[in-house]
């Protein structure tokens, strides 16, 4: 074996201790407040057929989906006129029939239709796991990355919106960043293209207007008329992409603009109700109804969500939606779902900037015994013990190096506490225990630092 | 897009929510008692390069590893002879520049020399993660699985040896499993070698040792043979593998056996201070000193250890020992480190099949509120809203079912309490509470229902 400078592959990451606690204080937030909500976890396996995958993404994720090789003879399928044309379509469905998860939703649906007869509808449940994508890594895209996704299938009830809308509430107020969300109806959108008489152009119309915060209005018209949308049209729809004032007055204009679409009406109806069952709570996070909001995935059919950070831009943290038709692709029809999906990195990258994570964390170490030598170590390993069990981090230095040496380790390690036992303390059954940040020094019982450490 | 009958490939799983709670309870257990021992997580991507992992984990490992077809052209480097003549290996280094996780010892190793300046010597860290491995699929092993690793990396120090037993005691304690602890060093084997006079073949002694449990003596002797160790040197071996009586009974036995090899002496002698400061305290395994034991993995070079359920067979359930060459392979030299792995998927059956979970998980949903419509559900809201933020996992069913539906649900959900409120209990400012398995009722304030579900 020849010796190989180490590296990992572009677009991955490797977390330290501190990176990692602070990560997992992330998840762990997130994960308490679905389990309040009564959602329950699932995993799916990071390896999928491709033939689960494939089609679900549109083109462009096709490409981006990490394929893995067939074990054995990987050729066994393939004939010598593809490799050498390199008919590389044809080959790879060839070379490969797994692929790695690209998010959390399609193997959700995969889940939901494979599992039908063994779960309990309404089927509220979160997941929060790894997905891959070959997407060329820049500042804040990588290409394994983590989803928290909470979902409930098989109920049309509005309540289950304004659930979510809780849930970001709540996530956000113990992650202690200030958002704004955004909510937006795809049926709104729908009786907007109706009114225009451009119904088949739907999708056209939302991508674009979805575009309207990145590329400006201007943009976004020159899209629309690319997208063979006649300018009588554009013009129709000028007043709705510039709607403004409160989500009242919002409405009210909406309602009046859409009051030969059934399907938009409903959009506002949806809108209307979810705002007003929100006044319900304290809700800790802005609520814009914003038309504007489109949000690219073709599956939404109701409701969309989208939040952002006030403080930190970096796009949305947080975002989702109503499909009602996602598990058919699988052969279930008829099974209506809303869900979101919470973006921990970039939910790491503003807590960061704002420096917003706790600074004390009950998963890091609170004391360290320095070591004196064997016949000291012998005495403290039992001390060690019981302090353990009381539920207090610890560790003793495990050689008996330089005090020196032994201190920067703790100060390195962020350790709060240094217990040190000589001879003297030994003989009088007593711990001095020293406050690393304040440097102040105590001599304590064993009990007395337990309750000193707990409390 | 063609209906599909969805399925995930072989030897993955799906976990549904009953499922997953009972694996999150061991993945925490497991987590908490490393933090108690001062051990700190880290993460590693699941894609590693290829050139990280090839060669790490002999001729099998290499082709059990799930390697990824590059992006783009992935022919690029590819010759039309080599295609023709499937020269499959040379070919897959070709496609594949990256390849899946196989353990975390590796990642592990490649992780300490890339970040060698920003880590804190010793250096304790945990993960918890899968791996993946293209094994043929069998009862029990599958080809993506959770490894949870404790090392320490820095430290020569018996004391960390130690520490590892305590972690064992304590993990299946929790875990309310009884097991035994199998303690062995490589110094003493590679001792018995150079006595013997058979020091170049102590990796094939060792590997036909550690048979002994599953093969038989005689097969064992036969394997002996085959790898042409002497008849002569295997008569010497018998005693020391027919080895028994008490730990100390042993040691003795083996420091007559070994008094010439300075090795041997130096594994005895680490054997009886482990098991010497182990009696500093009460550990819930029982410790046998075991000189069959010598595990596979031939990085290993003092202690080693396996454990097992001493009431449900199913192998070794955590295993590990001393290595003092791993990094090297990555350009860092003498750095000697210490660790076990906790098998979370045997863990699992062990638990599932003796019946050792615990009944009530606070991850799980404590209660639902009966819908009864508009009016009540309005009413309900901004209880539930109380009652979750009191940390009580809870819900409200999302429409106005069938009463009997509803409870339905509660009931496959495993819910304890249900809350109903009609216009009786609304005008009354109660709630009226039902324990589903006692199936007793009472009317309660919120107020008294947040204080009986809290304690």
């Amino acid at each position: 074996m020849t010796k190989q400078k180490p590296s990992i592959p572009q677009g991955t990451r490797d977390f330290l201790p501190i990176e990692t606690l602070k990560r997992n204080y992330i998840f762990d937030s997130i994960r308490n407040i679905f389990q309040k909500y009564a959602y329950l976890p699932i995993e799916t396996p990071a390896i999928e057929k491709l033939s689960t995958l494939m089609g679900k993404y549109g083109e462009e994720g096709d490409r981006l989906l990490f394929k893995i090789l067939n074990s054995g003879d990987f050729l066994k399928k393939t004939t010598n006129d593809d490799l050498i044309n390199k008919n590389l379509s044809k080959l790879t469905n060839q070379l490969c029939e797994k692929g790695l998860r690209y998010d959390l939703t399609v193997p959700f649906a995969r889940f939901v239709v494979q599992h039908r007869n063994d779960i309990n509808f309404p089927f509220k449940r979160y997941q929060i796991q790894p997905v891959w994508r070959a997407d060329r890594p820049q500042k804040g895209r990588y290409r394994e990355f983590y989803q928290c996704d909470v979902d409930v299938v098989g109920s049309n009830s509005l309540l289950n919106e304004l659930e979510l809308i809780q849930i970001i509430s709540d996530v956000f107020t113990v992650l202690n960043i200030n958002t704004i969300t955004k909510l937006n109806n795809r049926k709104i959108l729908s009786g907007i293209a109706e009114i225009i008489g451009e119904s088949d152009k739907i999708v056209d119309i939302t991508i674009a207007i979805d575009k309207l915060d990145k590329i400006g209005l201007d943009k976004v018209y020159e899209e629309l008329r690319r997208k063979n949308i006649s300018d009588d049209s554009i013009k129709l729809i000028e007043p709705i992409i510039n709607l403004s004032g409160t989500n009242e007055q919002k409405i009210d204009c909406l309602r009046e603009f859409l009051q030969d679409s059934d399907i938009g009406l409903s959009g506002v109806d949806e809108i209307e109700t979810m705002l007003d069952y929100s006044k319900l709570f304290e809700l800790n996070t802005e609520i814009e109804f914003d038309i504007t909001l489109a949000r690219g995935l073709n599956y939404y059919t109701g409701a969309i969500f989208e939040v952002k950070s006030k403080d930190y831009a970096i796009g949305s943290i947080c975002g989702g939606g109503r499909y009602d038709d996602l598990t058919s692709v699988f052969g279930l029809k008829d099974v209506s779902g809303v869900g979101i999906s919470f973006g921990a990195d970039r939910i790491y990258d503003v807590m960061s900037n704002l420096d917003l994570f706790p600074k004390k964390s009950n998963s890091s170490t609170k004391l360290m015994f320095v070591n004196f030598g064997i016949k000291e170590e012998k005495h403290c390993l039992p001390l060690l013990a019981k302090i353990r069990s009381s539920g207090i981090n610890s560790e003793i230095y495990p050689d008996k190096a330089k005090i020196k040496k032994q201190m920067i380790y703790a100060n390195k390690k962020g350790i709060e506490y240094v217990a040190m036992v000589g001879e003297d303390e030994i003989n009088e059954s007593k711990i001095k225990l020293k406050n690393m940040n304040t440097g102040k020094q105590s001599l304590l019982s064993i009990d007395e630092l337990i309750l000193a450490l707990t409390f």
